[in-house]
Formats: C-alpha cells, sequence, structure tokens
C-alpha cells in the first residue's frame, strides 16, 4: 500500500518525543516521513533532517514556509499528514494553520494552551472534515483496549470507584540540582508549558485514560495542588478528586517529584461484580479481580482477547511489545482514518479528547486557586 | 519466664479477630488466657471457654463480675492484661471500668466511638501509668518497622508526598447481597460502628500507618466520601487530601467496595533524595526507590536492616513470617512494657495513638459533612 | 479441649527450628510443651526449660531418662507427642526408642541417616500403630493443599513435565568466610549431616513437594552434584533429572550457594490442559495457567477453594499466614491423627514419607558418584 | 545518513519472524527494504511485495535471481543486507549463496542443519570478511547487556551456578489438537527443522544467553529429552546438565509443552558475592541478589548502568521497549559493523554463536540418543 507522507514540526535532534513519533509512523508503516520544521533554528533543522536522510528542500524554516511549499506540490507527491511535536505552547497557532490548510494531524498533549483554542481547533477538525490525533499514546497499549472492551461489556457490574495515577521523580534532579535549577525545563515555564506542568504533562493523561477506558464522563474535579519549593511557578504534585455521578467517586493522583518512579501511570476501575487494574509499566498484564473468582491475568496475543486488543498486537504471546508499539497503535489508526478505511473509533484520541483534557487541566487549575473547590469540568 | 496472665473481652465462637488475638498472644509466648468475658450470652461464653481450655469459674458473666473476681484473687494468680476484642461501640465504657480497676489494656481499634472518650482514655492511662496498647497490627511487621528507621535516620531526604491506601471489596457481597443485605454487619450499624464504617474500620488504619512511619503529624483533611447505596448509613469508600505543612500534602485513598481487592493496604513515602514503599499483602519486601541508584528491596533477616525490625523476625530470610507475627510482635511489645524491661517505644501504639484515630475519624467525618472543606485534627 | 502433653529432644537455645515447633504447636493449640531434652549440655537444657516455663523436674538428662520417668506418669500427665529436631544423626536412635516406648512423634527431616534406619522406623509406626508426622512443613501452606486437590481432580490434564527449584544462599558465607570456614555447620559434617547436605537438607522437600502435590512417584533419577570446594565434603549444588514414566520427565534442581537466594523452593506442574505453579517465599498466591484461559491466582480464604485449604488458613483473605501457620497445619493434623477424629490423609507427611525421601537422598548420592547414571528409586 | 539496502528471503504473508525483522530494521532506521524472494511462491511472494510499497521487479522469483539482478546494480543501489528468515533447513544454502556473492547477513536461528554446514559458514564469512549477524534476538535487550557488563566487571565473584530455562506452551495446541495435529507445522517436521524441535528453536538462545552474558564456554552436556508422544518424532521438552569448569556445573530447561507458558526465557548466573537473574517477559527488570545487601533492580535509562546498556534504550525511564526494540539493536549493530564505524563486539551475535549453537543441538540430541551420557561441546 503506498506510503501517507508525513511532516513533521519540532521533534529535532535531542527531542525523545520526536523521535518516538518518528520510531511510531516507521513500526506502523504507513507513513514515510519526507519534511517538516524539525527546529526554530533553521541551521539546526537542516542538520537534522540531513541525519533522517530528509531531502533539504523539505526542511522549511518555518511552518508557513512548508505549507507554502507543500501546497504547491502534487497531490500524490504532498504531505497528508503533520505531526506537531513542539512545546505546548506552539500546539495551537501550528495547528490552525494546518488544519485551514488541510492537512491531517497528530498532536501531542496537552492540546493547547486555553480552553479556547481547543474549542477553536475542535470545530475546525469538524468543519474541514480531517483526522486530528492526540497523542494520548496509552490508550494504543493492547491490554487498555481490551480493558476498554471488557467495561464496555458490562464485566465490571455498577462502577463503584476509579482510581489513577501518574508518579514520576525526574523533576526531583532539576529543582533539587545546585546548578542548572529550573531554569531551561522548559515544562516548568509558563510561557512555553501553559498554567500547569504535572496536571498539563501527565495528569491528563490520567485523566484521559479514564475516561477512555470507561467511556464514563467526569463532571467536577477539587483538587489540591503542591509546587513544592517557592521559587517553581507551576504544579509539580497534584491529588484530584472526581464526581461522575451521586454515586461514583475517584481520585487522580499525580506527581513529578516522586523520587524513584519512573513513569508510573495506573489505573485501577472497581465495579460491583470485579474490577480491572492496569499498569504502564508493565503494560501486557491486565488484571480482572473480583470477590467470587481467582484473579485473572490478560495478556495480548491469546483468543480470550477481544478483536480490539488482538488487532493492537502482532508478536505471538510472551514477546513483549512496549510504548513505541503503543504509539504506531495511534498511528495505525490515524492511517486508516486518513485512507477511510475499516477505521474503528478508539483507535486514536480525537480533538474532543483534546478539549475533554484542556477543560479538566484548567478545572484543576482554578479548583486549587479557589482553594480546593468542586469545579464542573 | 514467669507468663503474664490475661483476660479477653469479647472474641467468642466465630469471632476472627478474637482468635488472632489468641494465636498472637500465644506466639510470643508471654501470655497466658485464664478468663474473660467471651460472648454477651453468658452460656455461649462458657461454651467457648470450654473449647479453649479454660475454666468455668473465669469465664465471667460480665466485665464488672470478671474485675470484681479477678481484684479477690492473689496477684500472682489474677489477670494482668486484659484484650478488649468487642465491636467498637463497647470499647470505651470497658476500656474505662478495667483501667480503673488497674488492668493493662490491649485494645482493638477504632479505640472509642468519640474524640472525648478518647481524651478520657488517655488522661486515664496517664494517671495510672498502665500500659494500654492499641491493636493496629500491621505496626508489628518487621519491614514497617524498618521503614519507620529509614525515614527516621533522614534517608528519604525532605518528605515531599504521601500516598496510604487501604482498599478491600468485602462489603460488595453485603450490599449486593440479595438476601442479607446490610442487617447482621455491625460494621454498618452507627450503634455499633459509630460514625464511621470505612475511615472508622480502615482508613484509620492508613491514618496510624503514616504517623508511625514518617513521625510527622497530619494536620489538616479535606475528604470526600462515599455511602454508594442510598439505604447505607455509613460511608464504603473514601478519599481524603492531607496537609502536613505548607510543602508537604498527601492523599489516603481507603474503600470497602472495591470488588477483589483482599486487604490492601499500601504506603509510599516519597523523599527528595528517595522515596519507600510498603504493602500489606507483601509484607516482608520494602521498596527503596531512588533517581539515581537501583531500586533496592529490603527484607526480613538480614544484616543490613536495622535492630528493630531484626528483633521482630524470627525465622531465617525467606521463610515468610505474617500477619499473626506481626501482632505477636505488638503483644510481646505490651508484656515488655507491663514487665519494664527492654521496652522500645514504637513496640506497640498507645492510647496516644487511639486518640489521634479518633481526631482523625471524626475530621473526616465532618469535613465530608461540611461539604469537603478543610478541618484541622 | 483438653491440651494433647508434648516433649521435646533438641531445640534449645539459638536453635531456630525447635523454636519454629514450638511456636507452630502453641499457635494450633492443641498441645502444650511440658518436658524435653533441650541439649545434650544438661545445665544448658535446663536453663532454657525455665526461659520457657518449664518445671525443671520434666527437663531430663536424656532420652532414656525422658521415657523412664514419663512412663512411670499417670496417663493423662504423661508426654503423649514428643518433637525430635535434633542434627539429623540423631533422629533414628530417639524416633526408634520413644516409638517403642509408646510415644507419638513430629520428627525432623531427613528422616534418618540410612535407607535400612527409615524402613525400621516404618515397620515400627505400622506395628505400633502411633502417629508420626515428618516436618515436611511447606506441605501445611494452604495453596500447596489447593494445589494438590486441583491436581488429584485432574484439572491440568496428562502432566507432561514437572519443575521443582530449592535455592538458598546461606552457604556461601561459611565456604568463603575467612575465618569459621566450613567447621562448627553441623549440616556440613556426614557424622552429623550424613550423606548429604543440599540434597538432604533442602532437595528432599522438593522431592516431597512433588510427590505430595502430584500424587505420583517419582521412579528414577539422574544427578549432578557439586561440593564447589575441594575441602567441603558434602554436595553444595545438584541437578537431579526425574523419571516418573516414559513419558513424564521432570528435574529437580537445588543448591546453598545462590547468592542472595534466601529460600526459594518452587514447583511447576505442566500438564496437557493447564499448569500450575507455586513459590515457597510467596505462599498465598497459586497460578494455574492455560494456553487458551487467562492465567488464575489462587489465594485462600476464598469460597472458590477446596475444603482442605480453606481448612489451613483462618484469617480473612489479604492477610498473610506464613510458614509458622504452616508448620501449625501439620500440628493441627497430627493432633487429630492422635485424637483419632476427623483425620485427612494429607493433613501430615508421614513416616511413609520419610522412608521415600530416605531413598531419594541415597539413590541422587549413588548416581552421581557412579558418574551420573539412572538409579532406580 | 544514508540507508543501507535490505532484501529479504523469506517472511512473506502470515510470518511473524519476517514481519519483525522488518519492523526491526525500520525502528534503528538504518536500512531500507528493497526487494527479496519473500515466499517459495512467486505470485505471492509479488502480492506480498506490493502490499509492503516494494516495487515489483525487485521481487525476485528466487534466490539465484536476486543474486544476479543485483549484482548487475551499480553499487549504490544494490542490496548490501540480506535477511534470511525461511524455515531452518534452507538458511545454510541461501547463505551460503548470498555469502559467496557478497552480501552481508542477517539470518535466523539455528543457522544450520549440521555442524559441518555452520563451521563452513563460519570460514565463509571469515575469508569475505562480511558481518553475519544471527538472530539471538534477546541479546538486544538493554538489561542483558547490562547483565553482560556487571559479569565482566568481576561484580559476581566466581560463578558458581548457572540456570537456564525456556519454556514455552504452544506446541500442546497441535499436539492435543483433534484435527490438525502434528502435520503442517514445520517446526516439527525433521526435513523442515533439522534434528530437534525444542533445543533447535529455543533450547539454542538459553544457551547462547549464557555465553553471551557470562562470556564463559560450555564444555560438556548431558540431555535428557522427551517427545511426549510416539508420532511426534522430535524433542519437545528438555533437560540439560551442563559442564563448564570442574566446579562450575549448570542446566538449560526448555519445553514447548509446558501449558500456558507464553515466551518464558529466564537466566540466572549465581557467583560467590552476588547473582544476576533476567526474565525475557519483563525484560526491563534486571535483578542483583547478595547474600549482604539489598536486592537490586537495574531498571534502563539511568546513569548507574553501563554505556552498552544505556546505548540499547531510546526512551526516558518507565516507558518500557520490548523486543522488537530488542531486535532493531541487533539490526543497529549489523548497520555499525557493515558500515565501518564505532562497532562494538557483542551487538550483534556473530557466525560464531552460530556455529556454537549448531555445536550444541548437536551434542544435546547425541547426548540424548546415546542413553543420558555427557557429549563434549
Amino acid at each position: 500500500m503506498k506510503k501517507i507522507k508525513m511532516g513533521m514540526i519540532g521533534g529535532g535532534s535531542g527531542a525523545f518525543i520526536g523521535d518516538a513519533h518518528r520510531r511510531a509512523s516507521r513500526i506502523c508503516n504507513d507513513f514515510e516521513l519526507v519534511g517538516g520544521v524539525f527546529s526554530a533554528d533553521f541551521e539546526k533543522s537542516k542538520q537534522f533532517a540531513k541525519t533522517e536522510g530528509i531531502s533539504n528542500n523539505r526542511c522549511y524554516p518555518s511552518v508557513d514556509a512548508m505549507i507554502h511549499a507543500e501546497l504547491a506540490l502534487p497531490l500524490e507527491e504532498r504531505i497528508e499528514l503533520v505531526a506537531i511535536v513542539t512545546p505546548n505552547a506552539l500546539h495551537f497557532s501550528f495547528a490552525k494553520k494546518l488544519l485551514l490548510a488541510g492537512f491531517h494531524l497528530v498532536c501531542e498533549k496537552p492540546m493547547t494552551m486555553t480552553v479556547d483554542e481547543a474549542m477553536e481547533l475542535e470545530k475546525l477538525v469538524n468543519q474541514k472534515k480531517l483526522t486530528f490525533a492526540l497523542a494520548h499514546t496509552y490508550t494504543g497499549y493492547p491490554m487498555v483496549r481490551q480493558m476498554k472492551d471488557l467495561i464496555a461489556q458490562g464485566v465490571l457490574g455498577t462502577i463503584q470507584r476509579i482510581d489513577a495515577q501518574y508518579y514520576q521523580g525526574w523533576i526531583n534532579s532539576i529543582i533539587h540540582g545546585t546548578e542548572s535549577r529550573i531554569t531551561g525545563v522548559w515544562r516548568l515555564e509558563p510561557e512555553h508549558a501553559g498554567i500547569s506542568s504535572c496536571i498539563g504533562d501527565i495528569g491528563v493523561h490520567a485523566f484521559n485514560l479514564i475516561e477512555y477506558t470507561t467511556g464514563l464522563t467526569i463532571k467536577q474535579v477539587l483538587s489540591d495542588l503542591n509546587s513544592v519549593q517557592k521559587e517553581v511557578k507551576l504544579d509539580l504534585d497534584a491529588t484530584v478528586l472526581l464526581r461522575f455521578s451521586d454515586n461514583l467517586k475517584g481520585v487522580i493522583r499525580a506527581s513529578q517529584v516522586c523520587a524513584g518512579e519512573e513513569n508510573s501511570l495506573t489505573i485501577a476501575v472497581y465495579g460491583s461484580k470485579s474490577s480491572l487494574k492496569w499498569e504502564q509499566e508493565n503494560p501486557n498484564y491486565l488484571y480482572l479481580l473480583s470477590d467470587s473468582e481467582p484473579t485473572k491475568i490478560y495478556k495480548p496475543a491469546h483468543g480470550y482477547n477481544e478483536a480490539f486488543a488482538e488487532a493492537s498486537h502482532t508478536m505471538p504471546s510472551g514477546h513483549p511489545e512496549g510504548i513505541y508499539e503503543a504509539l504506531a497503535n495511534i498511528y495505525k489508526g490515524t492511517a486508516k482514518s486518513i485512507r477511510g478505511v475499516n477505521f474503528v473509533p478508539g483507535e486514536f484520541p480525537t480533538v474532543h479528547e483534546g478539549l475533554r483534557g484542556m477543560k479538566f487541566i484548567h478545572s484543576v487549575i482554578e479548583s486549587n486557586k479557589l482553594g480546593n473547590v468542586w469545579i464542573s469540568i
């Protein structure tokens, strides 16, 4: 099958997330990276393009230049999909321009800086009928998809409690470092990261994972944030109470200062009949707990799984696939959507999930600012 | 060494917690159960005493009768320690009478029904200079004690976040059962259990574990409780935000409706340099995480442990001891305190921890009742 | 119920295994330790008896003296059960005397020094119709008993492979220590330990666990032993090929020089339909694997378990019981056998299992001596 | 950097291992698949090439045709590396032809059908100075490489025991299936698979992993094989005793009939000072055990790791990479070797490891045939 031509904004030398997108696009094998704006510094961008084997005449000095030049190419040579992997503050303006020019997008999260921007993007995507995938990578794991399907089938009974965690420790070396301290880490600077560090960078993944797997909508939040040190401007640590309905409550716990935690995103959904638990660091294990039967461990590549999970894993059982393959699954769904064939809702997070995420981030920040009160999302 | 004579209030046939106390007292081998009031029904009590090999003339119809008769015995035959293992509502009046009569006590938690009662007991214990041990059994585990000592040494650096969980699922079968439903389970009846089910029965263990291991004091709480079904009168599910100081926050999550969870008490204390994690269901593993070194797993019966942990485990390494041995360690400390030899603070939870627990329970209930606001403990 | 009076040979100050037997007997609550010969040194023995609260006139200078004195007591005061917890070389002569005198026995393993001795004991037990329990403690774990019952029901289909491991590391500090080296550790001295260290002390547990859980008989062994250092006289490390039948093979791996291993006894029984795996260090987890269903984790205190497993655990689920409780289950079965009520075969390893173990040990040593050839057990 | 042009023999539609190689080559991003012989059936091959976006004129009817045509191309268009992913029986003749024609190779294991063939290939590779990588994929995992480096540094002290396991269960559904039974699975047919199923397909991985991580040479083997059913012609289950030296013994356990096991390759290397353990199904955890310190868990993406391990993982810590990334690391090393830059021995298994593997397989089969005797490798 002919590969979809792909461009990239950001993700130059040293940017791990850009590299992740490129690998994922190669794994799923539906895309060919042909151009982009890999750095704000054009020289660096060109140097990087070279190492990637991208011809210099498709390494552009700006997004505008890229749009202009690509639109001038014949359709079959033209970039169809652009991956936006810049710091948060740049997502919106680039996404808007690219959508207006008719490009499909994969965008990193959080999608925008404000809720208004997110609403504008949602409207634009719907108007232009373009594919827009948000990089909530974790939804690409087979066992997350199995979890989603088991819950949709009602395996859990009535859901009674939801608990998600996203703990990391990497900010410690920054806030406790003697030299570099806070400067230079864009995630801690409001002008680049937006109004939140911990919730915006990782808490929102937990939020998305809850809504993705359960199909439920979080109605209200009450948050308690901690920036740990006076000179830190954004939240580094958060607990967020969740209300889904009168009888269903939950919690999201997120922190970037948990020394020694690596990337501990976990979710537990507890129902009246049984419960499901999953951990990102051991993504090929899904636990189904019940009061009356032995705990069951679901793993990929087994006939007992739902079709969606099985289609999201390629190796025989016991051959662990990881996060690149999860992101490749998001790209695979994006390709199917662009091609208009066999697309299954849920194969990638959409602009709508991006908007939900922005509402969540802003509600959480507001709740904390107002003194830990309930805010409707 | 001569055994300390022990009596018991409650804990008759079918009461698992009474059996646990008896086993623990036998394991530590410092006590001899010689009498008690095992049931409100005197006939049942006598029948039970028989199965335990306790002579009928020391099986009493009431606590008053027991006090009266025992005080009439010569000192060396007399019961010295009484274990109170009744439903919550009876703890206070029995404890008060027994303390006034000069008996040492082991008491189940929560210690009383109200904070005032708890304060009265604390005063009484201090006045009478008696030993009063509260059955926060989990503080008897060797690795919990190792955790306490490592934190006291400053291994973690500045503590930045604390997260404790206590999840169970056993109430599910009661609230979703078609027959028995709620009646008959005293833990769900305010007149027997007090003002709380989930927080009073298990949340308070998480609270105690935090204060025990870290030596810190929780200043304020903000809670969100859920009773899941309209006809349930008490909380079955809770999230409690914690404030220790301006820059140290935390959370306790507790629930009795997490289908398939057994007795999942966990604690994680995150510091600026490293972190410690422990789980009750796998009590012989203590994890020390750091950003710069491999995660370390501490286990009992090793020279690298502190003396307190080592004294709390008797078998060679790899021979798992469990919850009975943890409770036996509490009893061992109680015996040392009664005998006045070699007693180390921390070997059993005292009446002071009981008062702290009651304040916590009441603050949590009040916070929820007032609409999820901060309450000082 | 009246307690069975118990005596003990060996197990004085510092002997962990004697302490384990005493604790276990107290946990199960059917026994009362009233006398014994706790040390070859009578003074030490008396000193120890005192710390245990045993009256000095039942602390005997020798086994003969004990037999003589106890037989002179009225039946209802007399010791009924004697626990033999001496080094291996003494088991046989003491056991024989005690059986001839009509005492029931609990004996540590390996049961004797030679196969002939073991046969003699078996004959004696059968003749005298006495209860003889061998301390294969691990058969007392609830999940080992669940495993036995599941296999007996045919859950696994045809058994196709059996693999057991017993790895420890504690001998390292002895053979690599600069001072004490080998001397003083009786387990390494043939005159005290017998013909084997690794196989005799731990390999035989793995052997017993296989025959206990599967009900199968190992027909032949081919072993390869390693004593690691020239000056070590006994095996410290072993691999033993097993033949059950033409199409069923297996392996036992045992070692005392696996640095950092604590007490890693594991068993895996693989069948045509499904498989069962268990590990002693995490004894409350039993894994049922199959090619067509999610792996299932059995845990104690659940309605889905067989009656035997459920009767072997007393706490609610999630409250971990450990090795003392496993040994207490062996003692409980022994008490039931002595009392002649409700006894279920499998509740304790018998003299027959002791004989099987001795045959295994001798076959393994012979196979190695003859150059790694097949030896029939 | 310019991509190395790559061809493939085998690996057409439905062949998971061919797909794995293609993905791995794309992940490492040094290769571009431009042609090949994907199936013995030319039509199927062409159809498959189309789905991969490979131009039809480089989809060849035979290896000879491919060699002929490619050699006619200018150097910079020509295939440089060929991946051989056919059934075992075809490896040798294709590899020989391709080497003689000057192509670099990646070859699946086992490398050949006979030891002689393997020796011939080794000679050829050395003569032609070509790069030959054998797909012992597991050596590409970061933590396996960390293990290799820690052992090379002497962290373990004197190695005292080595134990490797490779258990799978997938053959069960074939030998116990009611329809298809044995036919149609080439791994069970001697003419396609060679003289061994279990040892040839998986046991050899365990063998390689031992020699790779320890740098030691296995001198002798004594094996016991089981084909489980009469009509099965090859081994499905094996235990292999290993001799490294007088005082170092070990064991490889491999089976394809362990119901429910997925791909359980594990290795444990026990030393006098400490030990290392690793499991393929959870490849990002490496355990360092010692008798005197807490067990340490090494994970990828940490400053405490050796450079080789760190270069083998790209994501930040806690983002699990899997088997495709391990194979990509093999391909990365192959590319560096072909390019002649920065190549580090150990970055891919060579033809020498292929020869060692063939010797191992043949020695194991011979040992069993001769009645479980020691055979020198």
